[in-house]
């Protein structure tokens, strides 16, 4: 510690919203240089060293094959996949001096497809699974939380190639596995959410999210069954078809019910309806633009009135297009649409196409609108009154909700997504024209998977689940060191701290010993605590009498041990 | 073999100018995706690693403290040291989605004193030394030779901070014993050369080149007292004055002179001279322009006429300037200067700076410009017909040239720069204000130093100087294994191969076995060859026999072994 490039700080960093980036800043691991973008310093270093070592130990386990692309990437790859325009402004693009256009690499999938396909040519050289950890790019919005959501951060990525669907299920299963023993050593806690494919493309995806107050992705839970998926990714339970009769269509006078709750009310006072806002069927209209095409469709969505429609399950069911406010223009252009009062009854004579949430079956009858300024209509029944086109899962997910394995109320938690596992499927291998070439000597078009564990940010979702309100306490394997040996006194304690890290450094373990002079063993407890090495070990006042104090950082024990036992002592527990 | 991720190619890339280039690509350790960015396979991911290793290792023995600087940097800093706009076209630059200016690092000295001046404070926290090992980025106006000059690579950095001059010099001096460490661990043949200090600003400096003809570097070295300084670096030896007396001055008439030679063949016809062309004195104008400043300064050099002006050497010598042609324009503004027939008899009523080669002493005679049109002046002598304003080191230097140590011809050899070690003093801790609060209370100025590798170069290099007609050749620490046990023939070889090579591995040995079935013996050993382990092991023929062969890859040689001792005796080589 006499030497040690580290600064403790007694207070928060001003922009640290979460305990992760106040504790890893105040302990001296990470400085912001930029928004979005930090330099480790030594102790923060180690950590990362750490986990990355995990991960590349249990990927080569795996049987991956480590590469390492570059950073710096030209256009061409990512402007045949259509990706160099899709990311927006989430790429960071350059141009090199011969005015060449560059991008620094958010994700590789472009690159490990083209370098397979420029290696690989036979169906006896598949399977393979290459992975790289790597530092990646993202311009993001809104960097935030230390180095939870960098711009430059370090990534795991890794991608397998199969020959055939059951292949990629297969390398699938195994990167799943990798990842439960992965985040195991790395002690995070984790849960693995279905997830939907986003903007990738393809089928199958799992997510694997730390849940955390502050994380920035919400996900649904059934504490009953274990279910868990992202909000984009639940399926909402069908209830069974309604009744067969019903009373036939009214329309009503609705003046002034600009809101649902004001219908719901106004439908039950002035028209002796007894109905409340899960009766009433919302009509939201949006354009959904398909990639590489200029027009947009127009879209209806009819879900119950109690509920919003939430954007990302949206933008997930809409996917690969893209959703966009339908605006007063657009009403104006479309005069059939009656803005605030649209029902789906005129849909089909208008050519729109109509969504309905699964909620929304044959025979359910609802209160929605008349298609007339100030009026709605009632017993509009569906399968007799409106078809539907399909169903779309696109309104919000609440706590309490059915889950969809086994019923039980769902709850809603938060969390940061570590690693994602997602059959990719042939999108990229279709652009690169990756085949091989099969026994019957035509061509197999293979089949890729993609895998991301975030490598930095593993780091700070450590530091998000393993602190207390003294500091960081980290899990053995990830700590700068075994055991932090505070030497506190007037009389030789730092000579025997000294010599006791010698001793357990010739013996493996790794030792950080605090050996400052004049520095006060109040100050010196607060350090060791604040950067959280899982023991310590405190050569102090006990000396004369040969006793050391060993405490675990974790469970805040501690005992008095001879210090002629110390050594063997910490040893057992590093070992 | 049978399922890692390699093909090896028959023919040399088109673009492979060297044999590294040539042979890593051959052998499948690296592949292009851009003019000088590459990708690294998994062979040369593991050489790369163990490369870092090396690096890494004997950085920390030294006492370094490992950190991590962001690659993707923000304008300011560099802003401040005028490197933002120094670089010029070598620096890639970009904007974020604010439009905020951002560099991808070439180098880190602006960080690494931002960082210090962040966490210490007093005199007691100092010296310390940081390094980095990190991916860099210089947009190179011809990136060449494959991984030898990339746009992105792989660099260690470390940086020593010091409380005063001394200092310095013992951190540098630890840098320089850490670096011979480091080569010679890497198995690189090299020769410390002094350097100048290039655009650094900045004393004492001196560069590990590893000799290559085809290295982009020429160096100059005394195979008699082991001198070696850099083209830029070497000191002129200066000859003793001439004598007191001499004829005077004489104007000749010399048409039709255009070069030296011409000069010297008609002054020694026409007028009855004996001149060669180092009695002649070669006027250069050139401007020089001052960083910050926007006018140039001009400045005439006076070399014998044997000798041309090397650009590199001036450039250095007006460091921080810069050298600019003097155009015909220029030419213009200044009617004294009389083109192809200047003296420096009328610089000084010019008002020009004069600086001539150490050569030219006082009491030496030229033949040189009359600064009349046709006419040149004989018996041009210094301290009598001019006086020099100073001495310039920017002639070039030729092979049999004196030693400036020893006086012995010098050579002029080819290397590749493969580190640098360099005073740099406190041009960077000036602009960042770099203070420890010394035992007074009164701020000391920190200076440092600055030391790089190149990490991914260095790969390149290791295989420029070991390899042979059939192959890479590695040093065995640096290999990406110890031993290549080759399987061929159709019984029970690769079963044998494998059993093999699980033992070993349980051993710790590092293994790659050629387990492909249906490839022939010729193919194996030319794989074998190609990749260039340092030990093969043949399971082939003899297995009925009990008998392998071992080879030994740098040397040729081949023995016959029992079988039974193969894997003690592959293990001892590997221990």
């Amino acid at each position: 510690m006499s030497s040690l490039f580290l600064r403790t700080l007694r207070d928060d960093p001003v922009d640290a919203e979460v305990p992760s980036h106040r504790l890893l800043v105040r302990a001296g691991y990470v400085r912001r240089v930029a928004p979005g973008i930090y330099s480790w310093l030594p102790l923060g270093k180690k950590v990362l060293e750490n986990v990355t070592r995990v991960i590349r130990e249990e990927m080569d386990r795996m049987g991956g094959q480590e590469v390492l692309f570059p950073a710096l990437l030209p256009r061409d790859y990512y402007e045949a996949t259509g990706r160099w325009t899709e990311y927006g402004e989430a790429l960071f693009r350059l141009k090199d001096r011969k005015g060449a256009d560059y991008l620094l690499g958010p994700t590789h999938e472009e690159m490990f497809a083209d370098m397979v396909r420029g290696e690989l040519s036979s169906y006896k050289d598949f399977p393979v699974t290459l992975y790289q950890i790597q530092t990646k790019y993202r311009d993001e919005a809104r960097p935030r939380a230390g180095i939870l959501r960098g711009r430059e951060f370090v990534m795991k990525d890794s991608y397998s190639f199969d020959l055939d669907d059951d292949g990629l299920k297969r390398s699938y299963e195994q990167h799943r596995e990798t990842y439960i023993r992965t985040f195991e050593r790395l002690g995070i806690d984790y849960r693995i959410c279905f997830a939907t494919s986003g903007a990738m493309g393809g089928s199958a995806s799992e997510e694997f999210l730390a849940p955390a107050e502050t994380g920035a992705d919400a996900f649904v839970a059934c504490r009953s069954c274990g279910y868990a998926a992202n909000a984009e990714a639940v399926i909402t339970p069908v209830p069974p078809a309604g009744p067969a009769e019903h009373p036939p269509l009214r329309v009503l006078d609705t003046p002034d019910t600009p809101t649902i709750q004001t219908l719901v009310d106004f439908v039950n006072e002035h028209h002796g309806l007894g109905v409340t806002a899960a009766d009433t069927l919302k009509n939201i209209v949006v354009k959904v633009r398909t990639p590489g095409s200029d027009k947009a469709e127009v879209l209806v969505i009819g879900v119950p009135g109690d509920r919003e429609v939430d954007f990302k399950r949206l933008e997930a069911a809409v996917a690969p297009g893209t959703p966009e406010i339908f605006e007063a223009a657009d009403f104006e252009r479309h005069p059939g649409l009656v803005r605030g009062y649209i029902g789906p009854q005129v849909l089909k004579d208008l050519g729109i196409t109509y969504l309905v949430d699964p909620r929304v079956v044959t025979g359910t009858s609802w209160v929605t609108g008349a298609n007339e300024p100030g009026r709605h209509a009632a017993n509009v029944v569906a399968g007799r009154d409106f078809t539907p086109d399909g169903t779309i899962e696109a309104a919000e997910i609440r706590a309490g909700d059915a889950c969809p394995q086994c019923g039980s109320p769902l709850s809603i938690d938060r969390g940061i997504e570590i690693g994602h596992i997602f059959q990719l499927g042939r999108k990229y291998s279709d652009v690169a024209e990756l085949d091989a070439l099969g026994p019957d000597g035509k061509p197999i078009r293979i089949t890729m998977g993609s895998y991301g564990i975030g490598v930095s940010r593993a780091v700070a979702v450590i530091a998000e689940q393993r602190h207390d309100e003294l500091g960081l306490v980290w899990p053995r394997e990830i700590a700068p060191a075994d055991v932090h040996i505070v030497g506190t006194g007037k009389d030789d304690q730092i000579e025997v701290a000294l010599s006791l890290a010698q001793e357990l450094a010739a013996r493996g373990v790794r030792v950080l010993v605090d050996d400052r002079p004049g520095v006060s063993p109040g100050v010196k407890f607060k350090d060791a605590e604040l950067l959280g090495m899982p023991t310590i070990l405190v050569i102090g006042r006990g000396l004369g009498q040969g006793v050391a104090e060993l405490r675990d950082r974790a469970s805040g024990e501690r005992q008095d041990i001879p210090i002629a036992e110390a050594v063997d002592r910490v040893a057992a527990l590093a070992s």
